[in-house]
């Protein structure tokens, strides 16, 4: 999977190369920023481990088709769209490190700090938040070029601007979630896992291959719904790593997700079993400005003490179950090769940062 | 004129009424925000003018195609990306106000704060770039139902999405413009009239609706360089009205503009040719935060004394007939009737809110 990824990312940073430089030149011709914004996206997006712009690929290919322009360009097309996506999260999270350097956002205020502007900090989240919106245009302005037939791009382009407008709604619901004392059911943590990270991570992609290769709307539903799958359980482990992972390895600050009180299913299960004084310690710890490394190893030790790590690896269990299920119903379909999917499976459940 | 924009007002209402009315379904489903996003954003965009997304029509008609659902839709896409630009600039440039009600993003702030939440108007902020981000992809989604040939629809695709990269790159210029010290080219100043406002405002639907009208590079392109013209005088118009207008009808607080110091040729004329102590007074009253009526007559007075005022109108003259010029050169081509265009650059020249 690591082998067939990597040459996936190799092809879309060679065409991000070549339509950045082009863009360049055209956004150089409208604002002095324009070459500045250009040549920071380059850097920011290729940056990326572009898991998500090789999934495109990945569909393609359990249908038979290889990794043609079409591929490439869509698989570049979700890798910018995750870069617009980062790059205004970071603002409303106010999150100053991406990627292993400052935030884009951040990048413009620190620019701005240098010239002695007053209002730094500002000025860098509005030049953040334009060059987002031109990251996100510039994609669709890409999906402008398919190669394709007419029936085929128009279906490409409706998955992306349906998913996306979804991952915004869905990006509402987190940060109110964030902010809100009113408890969260479960079924609207899951409704996020689903919208905010699953389907556009894994079910976008997937679908984007398989319309690609010329399957219509049976096949690419049925890899929606794996995707589903898939990214729920990502999104899982990655609450898990964000509690028992190594935080040098993960790249987030030990013990962030309980200062930011992030709204996990770990924490609703934590808080549903904890015995009351229990309770009110973990209340006094999440969503606190700073966690020792004593309140962390506190909350890993409750979180096995009530059964939530090992209740949560029971669901993850589960949710793989029925992905391969899914699988084997992909694997039916004729003239499909459904190898690479197992693998992603199994590369999801494994990975450990 | 305005009973023409009038009636491609209502199209463009009854269309974006159905087409968000439908869209409510589908984002409540995704997440408890979708229903009120698309309701706010309803209301939101009904309560514009309209004009932009009247062009559209206006640019077809000059070929000799009617309001079709095709120029219709354009025209609501129009007023999306309007709302959206909107959503986002309020958030930039911290105004609390828009179209008589409270800015999208305020209002979410002010829900946030009823709800006591401590950080409410970073809240707010968050959730209203989110429902610009939203509101832009909806617009991208709409623009891929077009009932033209592909190869229209492809070059009206584009047309958006270039034209609308441009503005995000012009705006990161102004808000510079807006904080930095450093002098200002009037040039520079004419770029961002040209790309931030102009091409937007008037070439961007003219050059739609042409396209819809089936025609090509050769009569969009000149509809374009048209639409730049109009597009300048639009902006120092605007200008003016800012500076001697009556505040109350054109809904900006007296004296905005100094206090903002917002780098308008009026601004950068002025400052040339003042003497010393003038310039030393006008300069302790741009960018000060408060600006009172006296400070505001002053500032008229000093326009008129350096003839400053006189000059703008005088450069208005020469944009005018220059659009003249343009408008003449569209009237030889075959199949075409200016009338419009000349009653529109009329109702530019004449406006006064």
């Amino acid at each position: 999977m690591k082998a067939y990824l990597e040459a996936r990312r190799r092809d879309i940073t060679a065409f991000l190369d070549a339509a950045l430089a082009e863009a360049e030149t055209d956004f150089a011709r409208v604002s002095p920023w324009g070459a500045d914004v250009a040549d920071r996206l380059r850097s920011f997006t290729l940056r990326g481990k572009m898991i998500r712009g090789a999934l495109v690929g990945l569909g393609a290919q359990v249908f038979g088709a290889g990794a043609d322009e079409d591929v490439v360009r869509c698989g570049a097309v979700v890798e910018l769209i995750q870069s617009f996506l980062l790059i205004h999260d970071d603002i409303m999270d106010r999150d100053r490190e991406r990627r292993g350097e400052d935030a884009v956002f951040y990048q413009y205020a620190t620019l701005a700090r240098e010239e002695g502007i007053e209002d730094w900090y500002h000025l860098g989240e509005a030049l953040g938040t334009c060059v987002g919106d031109v990251t996100m245009l510039f994609a669709f302005d890409l999906l402008g070029d398919l190669g394709c037939t007419e029936a085929i791009a128009r279906r490409v382009r409706r998955l992306f601007s349906r998913e996306i407008t979804w991952v915004g709604l869905a990006q509402m619901s987190d940060l109110y979630y964030g902010e809100t004392t009113r408890d969260i059911e479960e079924s609207e943590i899951l409704d996020l896992y689903r919208y905010k990270t699953g389907r556009y991570t894994f079910s976008l992609p997937l679908a984007v291959g398989a319309t690609l290769a010329g399957r219509g709307r049976e096949e690419t539903s049925r890899l929606e719904d794996l995707g589903e799958k898939l990214g729920i359980i990502f999104q899982i482990k990655d609450d898990e790593l964000g509690l028992f992972g190594d935080h040098d390895r993960i790249g987030k600050p030990l013990g962030s997700d309980i200062a930011e009180n992030k709204k996990t299913l770990h924490r609703k299960l934590l808080f549903a079993r904890a015995a009351e004084a229990d309770r009110l310690k973990l209340a006094s710890m999440f969503g606190a400005h700073t966690v020792s490394e004593s309140q962390v190893e506190l909350v890993r030790a409750l979180m096995e003490e009530y059964g939530v790590r090992q209740d949560m690896e029971r669901r993850v269990a589960s949710w793989a179950e029925a992905a391969e299920t899914d699988i084997e119903s992909i694997g039916a379909l004729p003239a499909t090769d459904t190898s690479l999917l197992t693998e992603l499976l199994a590369y999801n459940l494994e990975r450990n940062r």
